[in-house]
């Protein structure tokens, strides 16, 4: 039995989300479709987590066993030339026996793209946030130190299914980079050592309320303390998120 | 009679071009449609040149003449609002009567958008050429050498329309910046006084044979110099083709 590593790129534009439902099509039914249409066997893979419906990745990871053998740069290009366009394989590589996906990884790091012009950009309206009003950069900074370090992130975490056990909600930010690569740009990174269902999308959610001054700096540690999803605000936008990177063994510096 | 010049940007993915056809959907046409929902009138908009299919625009100007009154920004506002996320209108002004969107164009800047690594980036599927062979950089830059100043591109423009009266072919080209922002990106910028039909695309095709090694750089100067079409290489496909700006009165710096 073999471990193969694949590396991931998808535009989750049109996609349920990185895990295989019942309703929508997903990633992972794609990838491994492709895969049975490559090996002629069922296979099933597992991804770092889940992706919801519309966030997109440059880095998901997922492993998969066989007996079969595979050549990876013959393989990844077998996969390419049948996956759609959306898709695409960016790495293969066998890995020890005892690598999982989900398990083995030690940090995760997320994008989150929101475009501030008064009027939206066609190249950025499936991949940003739009937001209209006056972003204060100093305030969003300000807003994202609330949350580097290890909390329990309760307020901040949508419940993925309804009775599902709880996990544990607490998690460690190593770092919250705010960038503006142009004037129209703001992209957040975060990096910690995983996120809860909805996680970043919710801490985005707040930021921006901050920054908008909608919201006081100080209601941030009131609701982080208060351990209740109902207080914070609803989810940003699915489609202003990326997967950029899952990390293994040491932590990315 | 007042005059109004439109900057409008597109995602041309989804579009047969600028101009009305008798098939597909054009940029244009769904421009109209919306200047009439918003109007109640009929208003022919004039561009500064066409665009072919797939390829898309930041900077694409229109003018129209109406006796309406019209508030430029709460105009653009709701020309926004009824278009399709594809098309936005990034400006309105009103100009003199003088002003034409195509006769009184100085100058136009277009950029091509190149993907060099050996898996195509998803979120570039539409917006670049993928191109997995090595790609010589200092053969690029030396191959745009051979289009700056004033030349006879007849070979290296496709006929619009079959019967149509040919179009003077003497362009002046004043710079091609060629520019890597990411290590798999190449940007070739080019500026001109004009430029004939598909000739950005036919430009980029046999500099990137060059920059391939597929063909000699003093084919460059020998295909120039014969104004022969078919001895040029096909044009390089739309989806990496991009309308930057176009300007009026002065040459840009």
């Amino acid at each position: 039995m073999k471990t193969f590593k694949l590396a991931i790129a998808y535009d989750g534009t049109k996609y349920c989300g990185w895990q295989i439902q019942p309703k929508g099509i997903s990633v992972q039914e794609i990838i491994e479709q492709t895969i049975r249409q490559v090996t002629n066997t069922a296979i099933k893979i597992t991804g770092s987590g889940r992706t919801d419906a519309g966030v997109h990745a440059f880095g998901q990871i997922a492993h998969f066993r066989t007996e079969k053998p595979l050549e990876p740069i013959k393989f990844l290009k077998s996969l390419n030339s049948l996956l759609p366009k959306d898709i695409r394989i960016t790495g293969v590589e066998q890995v020890p026996a005892s690598f999982h996906a989900r398990y083995s990884a030690t940090a995760k790091k997320y994008r989150y793209v929101i475009y501030r012009n008064s009027v939206h950009c066609p190249f950025q309206r499936a991949y940003s946030w739009h937001v209209r009003e006056s972003i204060d950069l100093q305030l969003l900074q300000q807003a994202a130190q609330f949350f580097i370090g290890t909390h329990n992130f309760s307020s901040f975490a949508n419940e993925a299914h309804r009775g599902m056990a709880k996990k544990n909600p607490l998690r460690t930010i190593y770092s919250i980079a705010v960038q503006t690569p142009t004037p129209s740009q703001i992209v957040l990174e975060f990096l910690g050592n995983g996120f809860l269902y909805k996680m970043v999308r919710n801490l985005v959610s707040i930021m921006i309320e901050v920054a908008l001054q909608k919201r006081e700096l100080l209601d941030i540690s009131r609701i982080l303390a208060a351990k209740d999803r109902r207080l914070a605000p609803k989810p940003a936008p699915a489609c202003g998120l990326f997967l950029v990177d899952v990390y293994y063994s040491k932590l990315p510096s």
